[in-house]
């Protein structure tokens, strides 16, 4: 017997990505998000949800642009700091010490300090209630070599995101392999 | 330096949810999905991106409803059966051992084993590519006592989700605790 707890986000697991953008005076923004994930193969799209009020949320709109930066288990502070913090007030870059890098792909900054990051042109911007989800077009991945599995791919267990609890506000790192996807399946066939 | 990896669906981490639809013919069918995520606050949504071609495309179009299933570390395998075999001609539910209840409140059913479940009533869908996203309003949240916190939410260490590769199709636990969003970042203001 399933105890009812309410509409409520109490999804699991989330992310905590923090989108880099240009304001209206070319400086460069994060802002921490766990409302996100992947939302198309092909082409290659991801989603970020802001509300209106957010200082980011009209620079996406502005700039056609995004960026999502993964943060990872060594950055959970300076992540952390960028969903506390606005960017209208706050040079959140140089609060946090990350460096900004200007994409040459699409008009948004990425954090040179974090091993994978997505380079996203916006793509359409739905409207969903309180929040505008952003639907961006993922051009190119980017990722430090050291984060990388022999086949070239980021290695979660290396990347070390942070995966985020809503509502009891809980962060948390990747735990252990527990087996390979269209394949553990199979036995039951 | 960061290597370019060319576009691609390599965000980290994503969930891996089984989304439950009644087909036309009333039967209970489960997608196991990992592009999805929570995409609004007020009213509380979450988005799942399904293919046309997939079975359960048509099927929430139809019913105006979903669900969304947490997959969890002791139902790795049957979660990912979901993922390989196709509602069209196998019953998910019979041959992994799972046992469907219609929900009460919208017209899906969901997975009375795994231990936290959202039923959502469809608000639009959204063609973004190869994909249909689906964006579902969360109208009630149901979770197993056992996976609660004192506070009475699902607690991550109990619940225990299982998380996501994109291309390495790699699935991974729950690791330790991080520390409290909304305040490990304080110290840097």
């Amino acid at each position: 017997m399933k105890k009812s707890l309410g509409p409520n986000t109490l999804a699991q697991p989330t992310p905590v990505w923090l989108v880099g953008a240009f304001d209206e005076a070319g400086q460069p923004n994060l802002a921490t998000v766990a409302w996100g994930g992947i939302c198309c193969s092909k082409p290659p799209c991801v989603s970020v949800a802001l509300r209106p009020a957010t200082h980011s949320h009209d620079s996406i709109l502005d700039r056609k642009a995004f960026t999502v930066n993964v943060a990872t288990e060594g950055f959970a502070r300076q992540a952390d700091f960028c969903g506390i913090a606005s960017g209208r007030d706050t040079d959140k870059f140089a609060a946090t010490g990350l460096t900004p890098v200007k994409s040459e792909l699409v008009d948004a900054p990425y954090v040179e300090q974090f091993p994978l990051i997505l380079e996203c042109r916006l793509q359409q911007s739905v409207a969903v209630g309180g929040h505008t989800l952003f639907i961006g077009e993922i051009m190119d991945v980017k990722a430090d070599k050291s984060v990388l599995s022999p086949e070239g791919y980021p290695h979660i267990e290396k990347v070390r995101p942070i995966i985020f609890t809503p509502v009891l506000r809980n962060y948390h790192g990747v735990g252990g392999y527990l087996g390979q996807a269209f394949s553990i399946g199979k036995e039951l066939k």
